[in-house]
């Protein structure tokens, strides 16, 4: 296992791969993975790519990988897919998208999916974005395929948080709504040329002026790009170095990092406890449980409490 | 309290909804609730209802409710919507639904969420029936709102489930992706007044022989009804009435109520634990062990291990 994560590593691909299957699969290896990873991870910037379906985050985060290959920054790209229970070095994820760079050794594109896994996000792809960061990228974004509430769930598994929106279409009153005001570190109106680019990025920065943000010291900037020509998409960049360089100085970084850590842990932990739970199914104890439930000589919550005791 | 759950023995609609509603709200009055509830419950014969969206669910619960009030059975209604992070004694659930039993005292109409609740359904839900239980339902009447996997999940409430069906639509092919055909106790095909009723009943007959059912010493009926008339819904009783029968007789009632409170218990433990977990947040063990991560002197495993042991 050592041995994988050694190739991994040196930069091969097919290691990377192999490493965050084994995550996704919830491998019983996993643990000795885990192990082999945590010191050789830390380097990587991790960056979150939030926004609402049709603000063209996919061409977005494509656009970013060219920008960074261009820095020579070796980048690591992980999309994960809530809605879907299909793992994946899946179609969609892999292949169709960002055909760009399949051949650039530079780039690792997974996807992953995390339906189903109890902790959702937070329980699987820390790991997969761990496997990124040992594998030596200097930055791998972020971001989740498909709708929901895992647009704000994204920024807490990240250092620095980009919203893309785009004009119209009441994108600005649609991210004040889900509450992405609040967890963006740097805010993109994508599409820019389009009408209106100009007066949503005018409203972002009225909104924006009236949020309550958790790092006050950063004063996130809102730029305009065109992903789909790459217009803009350098700036970009530069203000998301700009932000790890404020992370890093005002010990925000090391703030987010441990609240991130603690997270993980935490619904690492709870599924520690849920598979203790589930092998329980023909434990006589849980078998005795039930049936004084059932007579009414004890209730479900002193049940419950009897079952966490005897963990 | 005691005294809440005996106005609610004594058949008092608003000690009743109360209750409920301290189930839902996850008061923490919640324990001793259930602690006076466990000895009363037992009685009430719980019956799931389910099918896809637009074979006449709601309309055919309330037949039903008509129809076990002729009995002169006193009733309870548990609607649940899985996919509503609103609870309640809600707008739609209690009032404009079932409009026809809002003022018979014998019958208890309650709608409840349960998303993200932990454990979902099964964590929220048997506790409500409970409550109905306890205040002398005869049959509970359970069904989701929605769509979705909670089509199966909620057989894993009931002692009887119900399989709605309607002609057309491709229901028995949907019915078969979805796995109620397994779980089905007594299948219903209604708006047998349109085409294809027969035809539906005839595939539903065939495909149900293949299958494999968990109780083989109990041949599920395929009935007919049309809901919006009552037609047929008193035959749906009369085999919801002999599967009860069949259940206490063969002891397949203990056994799926024994079921039943194993994944209710394993739910309410797995919700404590994460309640324990939640509280850690500012616990100084979690501190140091996500800076150990953090530092790469331990993996996130190992510090979930360690939180687990210090539960």
């Amino acid at each position: 296992m050592p041995e994988l994560v050694e190739r991994a590593r040196a930069g091969e691909p097919r290691a990377v791969a192999r490493l965050i299957s084994l995550v996704e699969d919830r491998s019983p290896s996993l643990r000795e993975v885990s192990a082999a990873l945590a010191p050789l991870a830390g380097g990587a910037h991790i960056v979150g790519i939030t926004g609402s379906p049709g603000v063209g985050k996919s061409t977005s985060t494509s656009a970013l990988v060219s920008a960074l290959r261009a820095l020579g920054k070796r980048v690591g790209v992980l999309a994960v897919d809530p809605t879907s229970p299909f793992s994946g070095g899946a179609l969609l994820g892999d292949r169709v998208r960002m055909q760009d760079h399949a051949t650039d050794e530079g780039v690792y594109i997974r996807s992953m999916a995390s339906r189903g896994h109890l902790g959702g996000l937070s329980a699987s792809a820390p790991q997969a974005l761990r496997v990124l960061d040992a594998a030596g990228c200097d930055v791998v974004l972020v971001e989740t395929v498909g709708v929901g509430q895992s647009e704000v769930e994204i920024a807490g598994l990240a250092d620095t948080t980009l919203v893309l929106l785009a004009p119209g279409m009441g994108d600005g009153i649609q991210a004040a709504k889900a509450g992405i005001l609040e967890i963006g570190d740097v805010f993109v109106v994508n599409k820019a040329d389009r009408d209106g680019a100009q007066s949503t990025r005018r409203e972002l920065r009225s909104v924006i002026a009236m949020t309550d943000r958790a790092d006050g010291s950063w004063k996130p900037p809102i730029l305009l790009t065109t992903a789909t020509t790459g217009e803009g998409v350098a700036e970009v960049v530069d203000e998301v170095l700009a932000h790890r360089l404020h992370l890093e100085e005002s010990g925000e970084l090391t703030r987010r990092r441990l609240a991130r850590v603690r997270r993980e842990i935490e619904a690492l932990a709870l599924t520690e406890v849920q598979s203790r739970f589930s092998h329980l199914s023909g434990d006589a104890r849980l078998d005795t449980l039930a049936a004084q439930v059932l007579d009414g000589s004890t209730d479900p919550f002193a049940a419950a409490d009897t079952l966490v005791e005897q963990l």
